[in-house]
């Protein structure tokens, strides 16, 4: 199937049977998501994955009582920093001065450059920054789900700040901003999967220049 | 080649060679992008394909003149909606209805609901959101040309409203967002081709609970 099949194929599958995907499918997922490209290689989230039952049962009614909730085999939540700091960014550009066997101050320059830039940004446009950068990561791992025949529904539709405080994730310096459902389709229960897929025409989202 | 191979294949690529790509392999990332899924199935933006030349050269030095403007084949403008307004929402559950073929007003109380938490929000909210969108397009569509061994280059560094200027985005009610280039890697002049790839490794990025 290639992928636009695959892109075809999927649907935001509202409900899921249960059944359990293979860890090992579910980490081809996860590494898509981590080959994500972001900008400046920052890669500013995290990304929480999610199979305790009793968990589940607590984040549904945060998430209006939707069923793939607690039907997914997996939740993953995407939650990006609260912020980004001369810290964070020293410790992506110390890891890739490492692994390419850099020599000392090859990215002074650059990194201090990126440093004074998200130092004049308001600190919601650096929280913008990290959420956009993990809807990047979601698209990829969209991709990488249809494309291993993974059932995935991507959701915002859900309290933040009460899935924040569930998970602790303030404290990790993170906060939550989608989630990916991942499982099975229940083709008996789930009146969605026989709906034509409907998108916009192409003459109207696609701009020739 | 698997998409892990392939997301593993792509990188960032700063120096392309010119070299022309069949409008059908392009077409392929456009499709994907279209098939992408958007929260409320909204998809509030629009993609602009740019492959004029004289265009381009304009816009190398809006985007810090990095070469991979002038140097692709085709210039992707992923443009967002300035705003979300009910006209776009009916637009869109109009089409539902047609083409799904449903009832009179089968949609109405979801499409009422819709209308009245758009409307609720602030403006800059609802811009945000269709912005957020259209990262989700851009994550498949890097995807997808990954998958099709097209090299592609997603960008942010650019003046956006010197861009948005150029190619008269205001009066289309669209502001750009992002860009991918896309083409051939240079492998001659490009010191970035034989670079590690370096990302955050899993353990830290997913947490498991």
């Amino acid at each position: 199937m290639s992928l636009l099949e695959s892109l075809q194929w999927r649907y935001a599958t509202k409900r899921m049977t249960g059944e359990r995907l293979p860890q090992e499918k579910v980490d081809i997922v996860l590494e898509a998501a981590r080959l994500a490209p972001t900008s400046s290689g920052i890669q500013p989230f995290a990304i929480l994955q999610i199979t305790d039952r009793q968990l589940l049962d607590k984040i549904r009614p945060i998430a209006f009582n939707q069923p793939q909730i607690t039907e997914a085999s997996h939740l993953l939540v995407f939650a990006a920093w609260s912020d980004v700091t001369a810290a964070h960014i020293d410790a992506v550009y110390d890891r890739i001065a490492l692994e390419r066997n850099l020599p000392e101050g090859a990215q002074s320059a650059y990194v201090d450059n990126l440093k004074k830039r998200f130092d004049q940004m308001p600190a919601e446009k650096r929280a913008a920054f990290a959420a956009n950068q993990s809807y990047i990561a979601l698209g990829v791992a969209i991709t990488a789900a249809a494309s291993e025949k993974i059932d995935a529904t991507p959701m915002e539709g859900f309290q933040n700040a009460a899935l924040d405080e569930l998970l602790g994730l303030k404290e990790k310096g993170l906060r939550s901003v989608t989630l990916l459902a991942l499982g099975y389709r229940d083709t008996t229960n789930d009146r969605l999967v026989h709906l034509k897929k409907v998108r916009r025409p192409k003459e109207e989202l696609i701009i020739e220049i």
